[in-house]
């Protein structure tokens, strides 16, 4: 990774050495910031990053430059796209690597501003993985921040046990889910990962309940019905907001804007000001 | 794994000779199989499984007990579930592991048959994964086939990596994306992933392309439109297909059967027709 350029450590050649040194390091960027929250799932494509993006945009308002993303979805980066951040690089400061800014001085920092351009592939195994989430964590200058939002990829692999066993004083994870039964089966996988990881869960958010036809103003379950509610009951977890789909949403993505800030009155927003509330009571207790 | 203890090679305590040993039995075992073909996804939740499992119905028509599905997303596999074959496992006989057995005697492999329930979750490194997918290849009695369809997990991971250093002699993989921008950034990646891993790309397969509303009929482009052809036309790559959204799919999935045979004549099922024909000839070439 082009990052070990970037590390501060220069005498070390113990690799036992180095990797001490960067928990060091990782415990010092850490120590200044006040909540940590990971999203999580158990499948793909539900919704993380646009969970993520939109709870740090909502975080961000009266919390300016307090807010910062960790896109640690390492082969499909899309923190940066959906916050319009397309292209911007990460410098070398004199504190470490400078994090993209995002609106609201949101800091943002993904493997894909390290690519060359979107169709390069991030073709790594565990090992490196595990270094570049280090790296990530303990070499950035986050600064101090209220909230840092670890966005995580699908599933229980290397990334999600790297960054729960690298910061042990996690606020807690939210859990991304859609209606499905297919999906339920997974999440319920993610459930059990994070109590056994020993981390708290903030809560269960449902993306994806329910379509309203933009035509004729109907409701569409297009991925089933009540999937988040049967898991909130079934494992003991809070289900803190059902959000809408609306192809609006998905424009807004697209486009880099998050929704909360370009359609604030549709009722994927309304919906999302409930988990935000939650979220924000859950960390404080 | 639990498999481990099903191992043929008794004698090797050497690592590089078991993992030579199993190199052999893969060979062996894949030497049955006419075409193998991997379904990747840049981005996860674009609809891999759903390709997958369908695909393989559709093959297995005429082609009875031919038809194999390798569910190599480990940590959230979901083929067992969208094949109705739930709590089914697989059996130690005397040419391997035995495959579960679904509709039309479709071999199906994966880790969700070794786990005790839904809630358990698969928290393995790189290593163990690549160890669980050799075992998958080379100790399961799969028999002669004339496909095998590898459901791999999103992104270009250790898992997908894997199985294409694995299987040199790979038909091709199917990429699946949605018409969404930031899926199109993403599927990028996995076209140069197997342009690099030099393995035939069969085609690209957008999903979710529009919503017919169940109630006045009108088309909602729920994530946006035209992605699969922009990125085809970019890429060079053919697309293949466009499958539309349909609840009735979504149904059909947690019900545990293939939409292609529920709902033959559903537009989804038409438009996944031309999918299949499409493969049928490629791998034909």
């Amino acid at each position: 990774m082009e990052g070990n350029r970037l590390t501060e450590s220069k005498d070390i050649s113990n690799p036992f050495e180095q990797k001490a040194k960067q928990q060091e390091l990782i415990k010092e960027k850490m120590a200044n910031v006040k909540h940590k929250i990971a999203i999580i799932s158990g499948k793909g494509g539900v919704g993380k990053t646009l969970v993520t993006v939109n709870l740090a945009a909502a975080l961000a308002k009266g919390r300016k430059g307090k807010v910062g993303i960790l896109d640690a979805d390492l082969t499909g980066p899309c923190v940066p796209k959906m916050m319009g951040l397309k292209g911007h690089k990460m410098e070398l400061g004199a504190s470490g690597i400078m994090p993209a800014r995002g609106s609201e001085d949101i800091a943002v920092v993904s493997m894909d501003f390290l690519l060359p351009d979107d169709e390069a592939p991030v073709i790594w195994r565990g090992p490196l993985k595990m270094g570049a989430i280090r790296q990530f964590l303990g070499e950035v200058a986050w600064g101090d921040l209220d909230y840092l939002l670890i966005d995580l990829p699908p599933g229980t692999g290397d990334e999600s046990l790297s960054v729960l066993q690298l910061l042990p004083e996690l606020s807690g994870v939210i859990i991304i889910t859609i209606p499905s039964e297919v999906s339920q089966a997974v999440v319920k996988k993610a459930v059990t990962f994070a109590r056994q990881m020993k981390v708290p869960i903030l809560g269960i958010v449902e993306n994806m309940s329910g379509l309203v036809c933009p035509h004729c103003g109907e409701v569409i379950n297009v991925f089933s019905k009540g999937g988040g509610a049967k898991v909130s009951k079934e494992m003991g977890v809070e289900l803190i907001g059902s959000i809408p789909m609306d192809p609006k949403v998905a424009l807004d993505s697209d486009n880099g804007v998050p929704f909360i800030y370009s359609h604030p009155d549709s009722p994927a927003a309304e919906a999302f000001k409930v988990v935000v509330e939650r979220i924000e009571g859950q960390v404080k207790k």
